[in-house]
């Protein structure tokens, strides 16, 4: 499990007067590279140097509350699935403050190459995710 | 059913060189909004005369195949589901060339107040989305 | 000199009830593009198969009223000026309804090659943008 | 002077592989809010306690070298000029990492109540941006 935390931005907000929904996907993809980073892989040199992206394929969100501007907010990301083809993100959003939970998310990813066709992560960095 | 097509922007694309996945919840905003707007709802009119917005409560997408800038593309959305709390939008989102499908979802809203609690739909629009 | 007309996104809106400042920058981007398009320049085949972007050297804006959600605007893009270094843009956001002049910008571009360093814009194009 | 210190999130890519310029608008706004901070003043409270908004009124931006995805960047702000009526902020925005300069800007704000007219900043704020 890994855990971030930041501000709200103002640019993040809408005309209701909070935080415009897509922009939450925006967070969990910054909680799932701080994920892989605490596991050492740094997500930029798994696509720059290996060449393997961590495509996007399915997305679901529940929408509890919303955050607003200046809000501090946490993200909690944890791995539920590893295989070395695809790879399964579920988020907790919740408010710094008093814990209100925001958000819940499921992120489910396949490993592609720089033509963005499905292909195997190396090996090196299974134990990274927990694929076995 | 309602049908939108528009030109992919250069914002719209992140350095995979494709479509950032969280904006294809932007384009089926823009579906949905149009969707009201052909069954003589104007969404501004709704938020601002009668103080009732569409909060989105789910969301769910499937990326089949990415978009790219400069790309036309197609977004369809029809209404799956209407109740005087509820309103449950599907997308189908096509390459405008070719017809290949980029991405399909699933929204679900509720209607809220301007302090974003549920409410109820006002009766004089029920007929416009179908709810009984 | 060329024109669009759009609609203002929800997405677009900030909590100030406006389109976020920022966003304008998207749209004069959309207006040169089509400015392009429109004198036979594609710049997606331009990036793609000469290898040549238009990279963003300066931009100054100045907000003159506030563009809303659902209101349809106007982007007027014209040349300023052209070399075969460099291109400056200039625009004119306006309402569509009423002309009320929303925002006017000046865009400094730089022709650069694939790594970002500075390159002469290929002569074949020069007519296009009226480089001498 | 403020300075905070982030990271570049992939959303904030465009197909060139580097940071879409807009975002730097952004990032200009997290550094002025962070300032005022820093100054005991919260912007959320100026706008929900207060009614006073910090409406843009022009922006300037020079771009000096791109940002990438996950760079460590520094925002540096600093009051330019601070009337009743309006303020100025500068920015310089560099890499952590080795300073290098990306970008500059400047933008002009003027004060304006809940319907966008102009007013002047309550002088209980004047000393915490220099207002004389």
């Amino acid at each position: 499990m890994n855990e971030i935390q930041f501000r709200v931005r103002y640019a993040e907000t809408d005309q209701m007067g909070v935080v415009y929904h897509a922009n939450y996907l925006v967070w969990m993809e910054m909680g799932r590279v701080e994920l892989c980073r605490a596991q050492g892989v740094r997500y930029r040199d798994l696509e720059q140097q290996e060449g393997v992206l961590l495509a996007v394929a399915a997305v679901q969100c529940r929408y509890h509350a919303p955050a607003r501007y200046d809000d501090e907010v946490i993200v909690r990301t944890t791995v539920k699935r590893a295989t070395s083809r695809l790879l399964e993100f579920e988020y907790e959003i919740t408010l710094a403050d008093d814990g209100t939970k925001l958000v819940t998310g499921l992120t489910t990813h396949v490993f592609s190459n720089a033509s963005l066709r499905p292909c195997r992560l190396p090996e090196k960095y299974w134990a990274a995710f927990g694929v076995k």
